[in-house]
């Protein structure tokens, strides 16, 4: 519970590049800024990760050393190599935190740990977004009242193709007459995974402290508990089992 | 509702041509004798394909005229081709019922929906398996009282590696010692699941009337509702929207 | 499947007398607009009850004959005698529908199966009310498109105080700025639970096709699949047991 | 986080004063045994209540200080004052967490909360309980393994008459042949409830390490994250809205 938490942000970090007004909102990257926000916090070990760094920044090393794993992908999530995606699939089964944010809704690793479309309506736009908070006792919204806003944000509407959420924590209202499942947590194994909706990477919405306040819970609520890898084991009996005649015989041939 | 329901049947069909025990008890697959008793229902059409048909029995005409797809597969999992279990998967998640039978839980497409390991603990021993009904309301378990036996089965065993179940419908007792998450279900997409633990392939457990009646009941229940194929629509406001004095310019760029 | 459903649809039936605007509206109480579509459906034998008739209109006898009760009130909540609450719980557990309509998420019998305060946010106002599908493969919402919309209703917003509901079929977006979880599900006992939000006395709102249109799939929906009177048997073991020492002496005692 | 919790344990203490072999493992009651292994944790302030003590103990000033409250009752749940029963669901729903033991699936506090009938089989005997962990994750687990056995306890066997858990952490074997949902929490209001079956009065069950280990896990589990009072607010609109002609008129009437 006290110890500290490796995070590590993943950003793709190509509409930095490519476009000159997301540039100007995050001239380092979106993940430099959701570092700056979480290295204010003590017990917080932050590192970051991007598509085009050798093996996008996720050796086997890092992934092994990550507690929480955050992902922020839009354009290019056909670059990301299955093998990858495959690797982080492991760590969150057997216990790493993951947090994907807003067009991650269609990455490949979100996508394989849902098992369903992840589709979603959507619109840029100039919508105002409004995010309702339904469980004000989750650790996920403490300090967040009834509700926040942003001013301006990309819409997503329902139906969202996502499994019922195991905790369904924000439900959005946009100017433009739609709602959205916001925030979301799924329990996958022994890992913890939470979906938060916002962060357009036209607009300035990981500068907003209320979405900072939510991030920063988000990462001490997905720790892990514990490290449990894949196993399938035979298992031999607790108790008496009746006597099979045939038991010497079926040994021989082996197979499970 | 008053409709036929297509029924698919498939099954790796690999341990009744090796193993003289399984021949004895399946002779013409595990899969005739799956359809036997689906025929004595006036209102489902039956149909098997397994594995080592051309493309699995699966093509993409069977698959869109299927309403509801049993799979039992378990030494040959991987000989299953990836572009087919894609295909299954789009097509429970635009709306047709899927049911897995025993060892298929490590099936290719069972993991894929579930988004985990899938892993259990195992036995091949003599077990008994008591099947108790943890929810005598649910259509799957009309006709089935407080519990059912099964003389001799594997054993699985918990922890079972699956998300929580929609409905958990039915837990087993094993001689042994274990319990496991026996019946269980999953609304993914348009679509429901129904994994059904029995039926391990050296014993004549599908012969036996209670798992019979199960399996009926599971395919009248997984039948499909709405046929929704995969859509993630750019979506007009329904509101009035703020001006935006970038939209224009915007609009060139032209990504989402 | 193919029986008729006995059908109950109780009122309050206050405020279609105290105010000549709702009676302008429903001139013979909503419970009569209501049966009056409902009784469309040939299977479906409807009878409506009334706070002021004796008993409220819910005899022993009309409880156990109902197989699904919709239940309007508002002003009198306080009024409706707890035996009866009760009595209709009972009913619930062993199997009968209830449909619970707009401000009956304050009735006695919508809190004492929840067992949560069932409180929201609310206000009486001019408000667009457009209720979004998030679960299009549901009986409940057949016919329905993506989302229907009410001129005018009251507004009700999150949080709303309800247990996670076991399925989210719809959410509202209000003119205002605020969400609601509109249609959702619960799973009691051996009894099926739908509330369903729209209805303000002042608007025409159980006039409009959709809303019927909802209103009439839950009754299919909530129908009883089995009826199970509460239990709590002393049972015997199935397997052999330890030998107990002890056994004589307590069954002297004869506690539980 | 780092707060002290203020831990009151209730308990009927009617069996450890009327039956010597009760007596005999619990000279003091189970409520001590339970605090004595509770005290050796520094953050918790232990006290208890027994059904007998003026108001059960529970006075509305210790019911305000009290942040997680531990319920074994069995013999006299009638004898406990409704009143009291209301006021500690009040505290549960604003926040207050709640441990039900063993036979207290029956008390009125957990009825009230559940919403159901909370029935169950039971067989006073010489079972042997083997407790599964079907969620190594979760905080209520840390430390035990795949499962843990109580020698001798009384059976409680499925159906369970409970709503779905939110969250199922632990399924018993029985020697006789049952199985069931030992361990399961539910998400009530913005309190968290653990129910926990073991502890049986005339076994020593609350001596054994295990048992001790996952009810205090439970404690820590069960600590509130935030204290907010029952309201249904009127609430004014955020967004402008049309204009409504008969909105004086109404205002006059004035009822909601």
């Amino acid at each position: 519970m006290n110890q500290n938490i490796n995070v590590t942000i993943w950003n793709e970090f190509r509409h930095e590049i490519k476009n000159p007004k997301v540039q100007s909102i995050y001239p380092d990257g979106m993940h430099s800024t959701i570092a700056a926000f979480l290295r204010k916090e003590n017990k917080l070990n932050i590192r970051t990760a991007t598509l085009d760094e050798p093996e996008h920044g996720l050796s086997d090393e890092i992934l092994e050393q990550t507690d929480v794993l955050l992902w922020w992908g839009h354009m290019a999530h056909a670059a990301v190599n299955d093998a990858t995606v495959e690797k982080i699939k492991a760590r969150v089964l057997e216990g790493m935190g993951l947090i994907i944010l807003h067009s991650g809704h269609y990455a490949k690793i979100f996508k394989a740990l849902m098992g369903t479309s992840c589709s979603l309506k959507w619109r840029e736009s100039t919508d105002k977004e409004r995010i309702w908070n339904t469980m004000p006792s989750h650790p996920i919204t403490r300090g967040i009242g009834d509700y926040f806003e942003i001013p301006q944000e990309e819409m997503y509407g329902e139906p969202f193709g996502i499994p019922q959420p195991d905790e369904l924590i924000f439900i959005s209202w946009f100017t433009g007459g739609e709602v959205f499942r916001s925030g979301a947590t799924w329990y996958r194994g022994n890992g913890r995974i939470f979906y938060f909706r916002p962060g357009h990477e036209t607009y300035p919405t990981y500068h907003q402290s209320e979405v900072q306040r939510v991030i920063t819970n988000a990462v001490y609520w997905a720790r892990p508990t514990v490290c449990i890898p894949d196993d399938c084991p035979k298992s031999p009996a607790l108790e008496p089992l009746p006597i099979d005649p045939e038991a010497s015989e079926r040994s021989k041939i082996g197979y499970k």
